[in-house]
């Protein structure tokens, strides 16, 4: 980039995310470029409908269906690849990297599986791979974690990271509906996509995890490793009985640094009522950070969104801009630890992982019962902090039992549920949820 | 700095943020290194209590009582203020400014009056002064105003920037104290100085606000025009009622643009209480931004004591370590606009200032009393929404009345309010707060 000419963009895809950068690129010029020291341009278009794209643009630039094209182009300073998937844009991106190219981009899924050999291949060209838009939206977590927090050792981050799934969450509590039902909201309003898949499985929020504990511990990606469970099998009826022991249950991504590897992992959690986490309501977005130094810090706000997940996009670019004259090495590095500084730290299997849990039993109605459970619990080394007990149903001689417990190792819950539903009291499966106090 | 060399930090003043800054960077040594691409060492420290200095540092650094020895050493890359206030901080940080040493200060006083000469001596020297530990401690929230959003136009800010006042704003509401008993409360458990002027008078808050204004905005420090207004007029009958209406009574830092200026303000306001913001209790921080694009964003944690705010001050470190080798014009600009393109957007005085209001007043309980009132609100173009009227005290025959207006000018409130407590009606003065719906 020479310093007096404007920095030329080749947006790849001008959909949701790609038209609010556009938008808001056209909309701030005067105010970007006061910041970032000279004009920030969109200079050509990519989209397979180039209708769509035109519509848009007008002419002030390019148009193409060929997004090679682009990522080719010589007057191309910076390619933001806001295609998605891991195929066209996995190829899209590395030849960007060969031509010399700064890239910016949303695609958490890419990176969370291809991040090691893109940016490997990036610092071997000398060019950047910034990826503030790939979690939580416009919220700068990545920044934060990077450069903000970056005197601390990171004991563990915490975040609710997928808007879908805490909409959802958020309809089921507060209307008492059944998964189902608000789903079918989350879709009316189009908070949930027609194919919801990635988002209610957990697999979105597992990539952005997956990108989190990379840039916290100084470790590769390594999605593979993550372990994933979605709000599919989530009950009504035990949101209702979390809330009765002063609990909301978010669907969590947790990444925690131990003494024997990095706990990576996303599931539903029970989180106490009175933390600002558990108060972040709707398609909102939140991360709590805990550092050993400035303790737990919160980095809330949209998570999704044309224009909020543009902020991030351009906020890069913007970035991209300022370290253009920077000498590579001594840019901020892609993971947050130098290229050659990663540790090998293992991602441990959920069995090793240690939370808390919510267990809700339904058992027979007769003397007896507790004591058999408490027993199983107390062989297993594992302490009860809390229980309620419900009336039995009338007439049908059974009852819930829910019981909050101490922490211990996922393995030793395991063990003890097998062995409680080999009761003969004991009615159905237990339900298991995690719980994260987050202290 | 040679790109294979240790950064060589001065440090001046070695108390509690000090102290805090020499333990996590030896505690986190190895961990900073790997992600600044080299170690950064306190070379030498300067305080006036050697013995105390020594006793912390061991042999691990030099050792003076004599500061200006500290800002001119060849040897030192960077120097770290920890000093306060503007007087002799004021010369060190200019002296060191003008031996090309990068400055990292957590002082906001000295920057809220005179960071408009030390930016530029900065700028022309061609370094570096950053001051992220001088706004909310541990939070990067200079960072997020600076970079983070930096495709935004921000429209406002409000923040709490103060965790002694929303200790004691705690205290008030939560044990029903009045003002006095929770400072006490707040002294005796290190959350509020012996001498509190500063916190409790908004004086800290309005530094910080002054500092966020600049880069939200891209104006100059314009400390003198900010208007203040600390906590110690406070009544815990209004937080009382403030509760009863659905709403927490913050000190808040509020930023706004306007078409014709800038509001710069710290007072206390009503928050609703479903917001994040009211929920932000004791001694925390929170800071709370609204942008064209992101929308709200918000950034909660630690805002004082000593590895909180070490943390942001190593940050800065290792920010201007990484930045060592860019070309000055490629930084991150002091206050986020190129020093060529600060606006010059006037400070509005408060008069002009648009909040809703919390009004309360000491009525007689007889008729047509309210009828007068509300005629006076309509007069001045002021619309009423929500009210609540206290039974009378017995045999007293008066009776309170609050009532939360919408939004109106200051001015529009002020000559309603001198109407008002004209009618022979009133009792006492009326009790004005301002209201921020954060929306």
């Amino acid at each position: 980039m020479n310093s007096i000419q404007p920095v030329n963009v080749g947006l790849l895809g001008i959909g949701t995310v790609g038209g609010g950068t556009y938008t808001v690129l056209a909309r701030n010029a005067e105010e970007i470029a006061r910041r970032a020291g000279r004009p920030i341009q969109v200079f050509i278009v990519a989209d397979s409908d180039i209708d769509r794209a035109r519509a848009l643009v007008g002419d002030s630039c390019q148009v193409t269906d060929e997004p090679f094209a682009v990522v080719t182009d010589p007057a191309v300073d910076v390619v933001v690849e806001l295609i998605g998937g891991y195929t066209v844009a996995r190829d899209l991106v590395m030849r960007a990297i060969e031509n010399g190219k700064h890239v910016v981009t949303a695609n958490k899924a890419l990176l969370a599986l291809y991040g090691n050999e893109i940016f490997a291949a990036a610092q071997q060209k000398g060019v950047t791979v910034a990826f503030e838009a790939a979690v939580a939206g416009g919220v700068p977590i990545i920044k934060a974690l990077r450069e903000g927090l970056s005197a601390n050792r990171i004991e563990w981050v915490a975040g609710i990271i997928n808007g879908t799934t805490n909409f959802i969450l958020s309809e089921m509590r507060e209307k008492d509906l059944p998964f189902a039902d608000a789903l079918s909201e989350a879709q009316r309003l189009g908070y949930a996509e027609a194919d919801p898949t990635f988002d209610i499985e957990g697999i979105d929020a597992a990539h952005k995890t997956t990108l989190i504990a990379a840039i916290a511990f100084g470790i590769p990606v390594q999605f593979d490793k993550a372990y994933v469970e979605g709000i599919t099998k989530l009950e009504a009826l035990d949101i209702r009985y979390a809330g009765q022991l002063g609990y909301r249950i978010k669907l969590l991504g947790v990444t925690k640094r131990r003494q024997d590897g990095v706990e990576l992992r996303v599931h539903p959690a029970l989180v106490p009522e009175k933390r600002l986490l558990a108060n972040v309501e709707g398609a909102m977005n939140a991360v709590l950070v805990k550092g050993d130094a400035v303790g737990a810090t919160l980095y809330y706000g949209k998570g999704a969104g044309a224009e909020p997940t543009a902020s991030a996009v351009i906020a890069d670019l913007i970035d991209v801009t300022r370290a253009a004259t920077t000498d590579p090495d001594n840019r901020v590095p892609h993971l947050a630890f130098q290229p050659d500084q990663l540790h090998d730290l293992a991602i441990l299997p959920i069995e090793e992982a240690e939370t808390a849990f919510y267990l809700r039993l339904t058992v027979e109605d007769r003397p007896g019962v507790l004591a058999d459970i408490t027993r199983i619990l107390a062989d297993e080394g594992i302490s009860i902090d809390a229980m309620l007990q419900k009336e039995p149903e009338e007439g049908k001689g059974i009852t819930d039992i829910i019981m909050l417990t101490h922490v211990c190792r996922e393995k030793e819950a395991n063990a003890a549920i097998r062995k409680i539903e080999a009761l003969s009291s004991i009615r159905n499966y237990v339900t298991k949820i995690r719980l994260e106090n987050l202290q």
